[in-house]
């Protein structure tokens, strides 16, 4: 929705956004740390010395009480409203495995299994067998399954019994059911077209030909004697940043799946040589003139949430700290820093918990805090928006928004 | 909207929510009362306790500006978006008088009223009769004009001239134009299906057929010879909240009207033995184990501010505040206290000021506020939210909501 709204008011201008996006970031207060979130336990010179000049905020991932996935989350950040613009399960395996996906292709999640000699499922695992097994057998499809019809199945092996599976070719649809039987004790079922239609039917019939190309070639393999499909889904179209809001702009991420996001999002993507917001700040430094907009992201904090290690989050968010006069010095017109759901550590995982979010630029309203943290969030000047707004502030602040009406 | 989004994500858990509702909750700093509020002056030691560890915020019921009625505001605390579910005039006068309402049901507010020699109204209030002349031409009506074609004409008497009409039986429409001239000096309209169809066309024809009737057996009264009818409804049919949020719920309140919207949400109905919050508690204990929902509502915070009367509404207060502890040895795992509306003293009515709410949980972010009222709730964590957007958060906050994406 907002796009449409943005779209005719977006402007040229010499201008430079940065999205600073630490995964995960938003976080809950302590009872074992004093009552603090890790935000606010953390030692964050460089940011305090910029804070007082800066707007806070806090932004709603998808809605009030939805926890959202990381694609849901990106895609908030970016200005996509994630009920509307949806991601297939297939799709995002895919982009997290950093395969690079093309339009019209279909993405599967897939996994090897056990069946019996009747065909029925007996272990969805596989006896969870080792990553290397996974590999090596999914060297063997790709040598000896890996065409149907005139569509080519991409292989890439996972973790463990799981795998992905794209497929390419003319003329595919993406709402199929799984060739999955999701328990054991059944046979896999037959992929179907949840929609009538010729793309859709071509799917079923190749991933069916797919699974049963398996069972034949691993027939003899113990215990990874078969293989299933799920979440398949074409990769979506999107408007995308360029025509959307004229802006050139770059992802720079160390993990695909982020990358893969931004791509949707008509960014161009690049890796950075570590994983820390060191690294990202030297990419983004390396093509500063190409770009008017600059995606960077940090996974550190979501993966200490994750792990429930309150010190760990407070060091990734200390060690970023360090590195943002590298940032600064390339003097964006306008600095986002924000998460794209929180992962408190008492809960090791994602919450619904709305994230804080912190502007810095000429004109943002400078709320005159002395920190950024959750709590001084909760009373800064942007309130509290839904993620899919945050790209309006942001252009707004960078100058590239024209007066709406007359 | 948020309804289609939650119901796939809602999962079972043995967690329970409280929902206690101090109805008209909200209110005005009074500049009498040291520009304070009700809720800020009472004095609410069991609740100071507690506060620290809870998340605070407001709620606009229906959107901002908006004095709701009792429907709509509770609606809206329940889920349901207040402009898309929508309860009829006739409908909730039905509910109020504890008429319990069967899908099919077409309810209408009713009232006597004078009408002279032609058939023209000459006062629609009949000259305001006593309540007990009321009760005693509903009682002629009901065994004189009670059954129409195949349809029951279930009546109950109301204060003064008013009175409720529920019709009964097999396909009845609810889209009817009021047999109502609204003004006097008017002949009573017939009412008319104002959709075209053969069930709005039955219940036009039975509710003429009912107010010929009236007059009829009513002719030699005076001054309340003849019956009017308005705000014909049918009984909506909502997803409840087993369906929709896997919730078995129960619904406390010891006026009928709060239970028949509950009943609306599928809640299974409770009456107290009393009006305050004790009662309310001990009845949700007496049904500890068999819900996972709470519905809990106190009317006297409603009635105190409708009265204007600031003592009382602190008293009210004060009262669920001694009540609480006996809440608290339950251990919800989500307790959350807010109103429906604001009632503010100094408006003596309902108003569209935002409403306090208190939410207490494990993950609910401790605000670490000392006290809980209007004025700390500007600040709080949870924002401002639409009250429909409550049940998400509760939802959260008892572990009952996946994942939205991956």
């Amino acid at each position: 929705m907002s796009e449409s709204l943005l779209t005719p008011l977006a402007l040229e201008s010499g201008s430079k956004i940065v999205l600073l996006v630490l995964d995960g970031l938003g976080d809950l207060p302590h009872p074992e740390h004093r009552n603090q979130t890790p935000l606010e336990a953390a030692r964050t010179p460089n940011l305090d010395r910029i804070a007082p000049q800066a707007a806070q905020g806090r932004l709603t991932p998808v809605s009030p009480g939805i926890t959202p996935g990381s694609g849901p989350g990106h895609l908030g950040l970016f200005g996509y409203d994630p009920l509307t613009f949806t991601v297939g399960r297939g799709v995002l395996e895919a982009l997290g495995a950093g395969i690079p996906l093309q339009p019209g292709d279909v993405a599967a999640r897939a996994n090897f299994c056990t069946v019996d000699g009747s065909g029925v499922v007996t272990d969805r695992r596989a006896g969870r067998i080792p990553s290397e097994t996974c590999a090596k057998l999914v060297a063997r499809l790709a040598q000896d399954a890996s065409r149907f019809e005139d569509v080519e199945v991409v292989l890439q092996a996972g973790k463990g019994h799981r795998f992905v599976a794209v497929l390419r070719g003319p003329g595919l649809g993406g709402e199929v059911s799984d060739a999955d039987p999701h328990k054991e004790g059944k046979p896999i079922p037959e992929a179907r077209a949840v929609v009538e239609g010729p793309g859709n039917e071509k799917t079923a019939r190749i991933v069916n030909a797919f699974v049963a190309k398996a069972h034949e070639v691993l027939g003899a393999e113990s215990p990874a004697n078969a293989a299933m499909a799920r979440g398949l889904s074409a990769r979506p179209r999107f408007p995308g940043y360029r025509e959307l809001y004229r802006l050139r702009a770059a992802a720079i991420a160390a993990y695909p799946m982020y990358r893969g996001v931004a791509e949707l999002a008509g960014m161009d993507r690049f890796v950075p040589d570590g994983e820390g917001a060191t690294e990202a700040i030297a990419t983004a430094k390396a093509h500063w003139n190409d770009f008017d907009y600059f995606f960077l992201h940090v996974k550190g904090t979501d993966m200490a949430g994750e792990d429930g290690n309150f010190d760990a989050k407070v060091a990734v968010i200390e060690a970023v700290d360090a590195a943002l006069p590298d940032l600064l010095a390339l003097a964006p017109d306008v600095l986002c820093i924000t998460g794209d759901h929180s992962t408190p550590v008492l809960m090791k995982g994602h919450s619904w918990h709305p994230v804080p979010v912190f502007v810095h630029g000429r004109m943002c309203f400078a709320d005159g805090f002395p920190r950024f943290h959750e709590k001084a969030a909760r009373g800064g000047s942007l309130g509290t928006l839904a993620s899919r707004d945050l790209i309006a502030v942001l252009l707004a602040n960078a100058g590239r928004l024209d007066k709406y009406g007359a």
